[in-house]
């Protein structure tokens, strides 16, 4: 094992990954172990700097068990997803050598060395703000890394996809299009880069927290049930998804705005059509999703061309993707006339940002 | 004109219909127009002495025009719609003799003649409760009786859908189907009495009324949004109501409570996914109204069969169909712990009824 065995070594690696907004959207699976969706999807990474995780990995010869704590609580690995991501990720792993600290650890060692891993979110974990997909994103990067996997993002975001299918998109940044696939093994329903973060850099994001409790019904029992039970969700996923996948990719790549902002607003209204045509019925959105919607739409109807797209996971926050700045200025003025704060005791607000600052791909994130 | 011109004369007919609530929803139009919609509906009549439209028109050689009231206050006929159903009538009037009172009047008098309508709902307007069904459906079966016009229900609910589409199926009592016809000038797309009240008479029906207030979006501009923007209305229409239409047909047929209570579930949910399909979307239920369904759900999964069905038309309100006495009193109860009263300010409710009376299709309604 360890070149030095009996002298105790701990190797670390440290990544941060940022979560992902789909705008076209991922719902429903035609493999549940393998986790292999019925459609493509496409998302926008969001800048790490914002919603993103952070994880830790350490190997040493001193653990005696795979371990993980979440937001400083140990949670269990044995659940399916955590073991086909280390099964994965062990069965590549390569010699990894530290001449200095004296650590030498062989392609056959991983086998028996325990890993420890150590994961913060800096926003609310299971309030559909795709938490599992930068978590997952994380561990896989992490852990490749520490254990010396020479594979290409591609592949290692075939692993990711099998801790949480939309984990996948967070492995790169800018605009990605997980890609269904054909294959049984899963092994063509990889992530790509449509375009770097760099692309289309006007773009602001505000998300408008409405809740940050955890949704009611989990995305994987969620979409199961809607595979299984709603009458509409094949057309949308064989008939519906193919056309507009089409056609945001080249949205995405004219950076056309409207278009952007007409498929992602569908998208996500028909994305909770098919929960809604689940039984029992799926509801993620609630009344103060529907207001910011109606304020969205009746906005864009009145200047004739979309300001603003706006786009919801499985839970009621808001995704609000402005054209510019300017526009995201002016889309923050109304949601706090709107939405005044403590209009309502459930309903307080504050700006976790100070402002709308330069980067690309901007987060600001409010309270509704 | 009349015999004995120059004395003033009235003749008058009153006429009471109740409204209906659709099963098997109607949403869509295939012809603006001749209101021929895109897909069969299925409906309950409710008893005519709760939710009903009761309408009196009249006949003067007095009146210089054809005038209404609704609920007290004067409106106008000018609307295609009246118009359409005031044209089809007239066309099919007879001769019609009092003796008694001396009045003659001959079928081509009918022409010149102008009749004054004054109709009540004693339910709200416009909330989606069908107040334009028993409303339209009331007037064309009073004028028609007026009018002496010797046509049957059938033909009749074809007039009547002139003026509101799901009119035609208040003609009937118990449960009818709006047969969407194939004919271009809608001549066949008229209602048929699939069983009649006295058929299935343990039913219960209640009526959670969560708000009053006009809708913002109206069923006719609704539907027709949803016609020319959803990517699903067209798959549903042709794919998923065809099969459901018959599955209802068999669970009326055999008082089949779980099967008619799940078609009735799932095919208000997927009419409420399509509205949210449409751009912008439409949302006619509110998070009370989601809390009903929930509250449901979770009885009906619990009890492993179905003890109540939910349907909900373009409005927030619930319309809460039992199996039988003692199920409805359960759900009295569920609800009234579940929204108790005065727990919110906006939630005031009350009994409108004295309690569970016997009659067959018997309505409560009640605050929540």
């Amino acid at each position: 094992m360890a070149k030095e065995s009996g002298k105790k070594w701990v190797l670390m690696v440290t990544a941060q990954t940022p979560t992902n907004i789909a705008v076209i959207k991922y719902w429903g699976k035609r493999d549940e172990k393998l986790i292999l969706p019925i459609n493509d999807s496409i998302s926008v990474t969001l800048d790490p700097s914002h919603l993103c995780t952070t994880t830790s990995v350490a190997v040493s010869p001193d653990f005696t068990h795979d371990r993980m704590w979440l937001n400083g609580k140990e949670i269990s690995l044995s659940g399916g997803r955590y073991q086909n991501c280390l099964r994965e990720l062990r069965a590549r792993a390569s010699e990894v050598e530290d001449e200095e600290k004296g650590i030498k650890i062989t392609k056959k060692d991983w086998e028996k060395l325990h890993v420890h891993v150590a994961s913060y979110n800096n926003f609310p974990t299971a309030a559909g703000l795709a938490s599992s997909a930068a978590g997952f994103a994380c561990l896989v990067f992490s852990l490749a890394k520490l254990m010396n996997v020479k594979e290409d993002q591609s592949k290692l975001s075939a692993i990711a996809r099998q801790g949480s299918g939309s984990a996948c998109r967070s492995l790169y940044g800018g605009f990605v299009k997980w890609i269904m696939g054909k294959e049984k093994d899963g092994s063509d329903s990889v992530a790509v880069q449509l375009a770097d973060e760099n692309h289309w850099d006007d773009l602001v994001i505000i998300i408008a927290v409405v809740s940050s409790r955890q949704k009611e019904t989990s995305s994987t029992s969620g979409m199961l049930e809607t595979v299984e039970t709603s009458m509409l969700i094949q057309h949308r996923a064989k008939e519906v998804v193919p056309k507009r996948i089409i056609q945001m990719e080249e949205a995405i790549k004219n950076r056309d705005f409207p278009s952007f902002a007409r498929l992602s607003c569908a998208d996500s209204n028909q994305f909770h059509a098919v929960c809604l045509d689940t039984s029992p019925p799926i509801f993620y959105m609630n009344d103060t999703s529907h207001r910011i919607i109606s304020c969205v739409e009746k906005w864009n109807h009145f200047e004739g061309t979309p300001q603003v797209a706006y786009t919801f996971d499985a839970g009621p926050n808001a995704v609000l993707i402005s054209h510019n700045r300017e526009t995201a200025a002016l889309l923050l003025q109304r949601l706090l006339f709107h939405f005044p704060p403590n209009s309502n005791t459930d309903l307080n607000r504050y700006l976790s940002q100070s402002g709308i600052c330069t980067d690309s791909n901007v987060l600001i994130c409010i309270n509704v």
